[in-house]
């Protein structure tokens, strides 16, 4: 038995998430009974699909629904051994006891970071290639706008673009990270959106229009992009972050999906396992090779969750938002 | 040489169209030289496409872009003999000689009246057709919403629906067309969005959710589906006419799209060239069975072109707008 701690969500948010609406509770963690793993979190994901769900989906009382990175350490079950590093949904807790479903062993590239599972060879990259490569259906030198382009997905999706002979726009919503989008990660034309006004800006960095829109936001992102859609073009729909906290405009522009003949669908990571294999196989490559970049920003100390969730809506991660439980 | 009459858009319309907006010219109709042919208007298609093309696509000092039924009066082309009944693409004009392009001889089923092939047996019906079977991918049995379901295209939809054994629900803003719906064409359930709030109306008559909604309308009624959708549910989008005026609210429900997989897909009836013998052979037979049944509204005279397109934006038609030319 040891002590633990777990983020709770205690109050539906009206707007943006304020750290009232959730609780740091301490409970007991038993020891691994037969059959199960004892395992300590390391790093928590901090994702914008977690905002929807404080709305109903999220119960009270348990810990909030997420995905983690930790080490083992008790095993009574024989697919684990203590030590093995594994990725989980269980959440929101400094350490938790499982029968082991929905957690799996990872196996590391020596080369490279363990941060790097948690996002561009996690579910945030899984996201992004199957929703360019598979929604989208993308296609070499396409032409392509990816909203919050500098976020985990949105970065992932603008490199891989760019990995395949795209021409490839971003917004965001900082000079900092539109800096690192033109520099870093090599796109032909950023758009910072708290500068410039979006839809003329948006006419003038695609002068061939756009065949996809990786939409992460919604409302005025996806009224400027629905005039530029070429014929036969694709919305992969990703996210839409500016209707989350319920504001945002409504969306007018619709009616160019007609005659373009555009297809806008919506998907989530778990739809794409039957791609992982190839996924890894690629984003290891593209990680290697310097062609897909990334930031990440960790919160120290598992007691910052709140404050991390929170900062993903006023836009205070580069990249991906981490919180390290434990080294 | 003859006199005859075209109509022409003389203003762009802000809004509702008026009509100031259009202008009766009379011209004149020169003979048929050689290869050409004289056709005489008989039926005019009026049709919500033609008010998004106000704004910029239909030019001044020409004949309003639209379909008609026609007869040969005078050919000197080997495809065509006077008495021909024909289908062109040449808009609002009384009579116009041409070289052939784009007008077609009609095959006319004895037992069928002529205005079908405007309609049921036309591009609304082909529409119609291809929206739901292909681009909706309709399974027998499904749940299906139809907006604007007593409109020519939106009649077709919810009959073919109900002959492949679907639960359908149809929306329309009179009484007389809910009951026709719900009387005449056999809808599961019907909303008068005009006397009932419609999302929750929505809500009731879809207890198994929505696996199709036939998109003829936007802004509040995509709102009401949306939250309606189940997961692999399909939108395929044929028209948008509360926004067409430039009216109507925006869309806020979109997130909707993502968790339930949903496919939004814009396309136009000469999208369905391929599925042409199929529609007729199966249209033409749901007729006769009277599986498909049709309102059609005709304005008697040439010069009541723009009063029948006004009209359609205050739904004065039930189902589709004719203007007869000519017996």
């Amino acid at each position: 038995m040891t002590q633990s701690r777990e983020v709770h969500l205690v109050r539906r948010p009206s707007g943006v998430p304020e750290p009232e609406d959730f609780a740091i509770v301490t409970v007991e963690t038993p020891d691994a009974d037969e059959g199960e793993i004892q395992v300590q979190n390391l790093l928590l994901s901090v994702d914008p699909y977690m905002r929807p769900r404080l709305n109903g989906d999220q119960p009270f009382g348990v810990p909030m629904i997420g995905g983690g990175l930790g080490r083992v350490i008790q095993s009574n079950h024989a697919k684990f051994v203590a030590g093995d590093l594994v990725r989980h949904g269980a959440g929101f807790q400094e350490m938790f006891v499982s029968n082991g479903q929905g957690v799996s062993v990872l196996s590391k590239d020596p080369e490279l970071p363990l941060s790097v599972y948690m996002h561009a060879l996690g579910g945030t990259g899984l996201t992004a290639y199957g929703g360019l490569l598979e929604v989208g259906d993308l296609k070499d030198g396409e032409q392509v706008f990816v909203s919050t382009a500098a976020g985990a997905v949105g970065s992932a999706v603008a490199q891989i673009a760019k990995a395949r002979g795209c021409y490839v726009v971003g917004s965001t919503g900082s000079d900092a990270k539109a800096a690192w989008l033109k520099d870093a990660a090599g796109l032909d034309a950023v758009i910072n959106y708290k500068r410039q006004p979006l839809s003329r800006a948006l006419a003038e960095a695609t002068p061939k229009g756009i065949d996809i829109y990786f939409e992460n936001v919604g409302g005025e992102h996806l009224d400027a992009a629905l005039p530029r859609m070429n014929v036969n073009g694709r919305i992969p729909v990703c996210g839409m972050i500016s209707t989350y906290n319920g504001g945002g405009q409504g969306v007018r522009n619709l009616f160019n999906l007609i005659y373009k003949r555009v297809r806008m669908q919506g998907f989530v990571a778990t739809d794409f396992g039957h791609l992982n294999t190839a996924f890894v196989a690629d984003m290891t490559g593209w990680l290697k090779s310097g062609q897909v970049k990334y930031q990440e920003t960790i919160l120290d100390g598992f007691e910052r969750a709140p404050e991390a969730l929170i900062g993903l809506f006023s836009g205070e991660n580069a990249g991906k938002m981490l919180v390290r439980v434990s080294d």
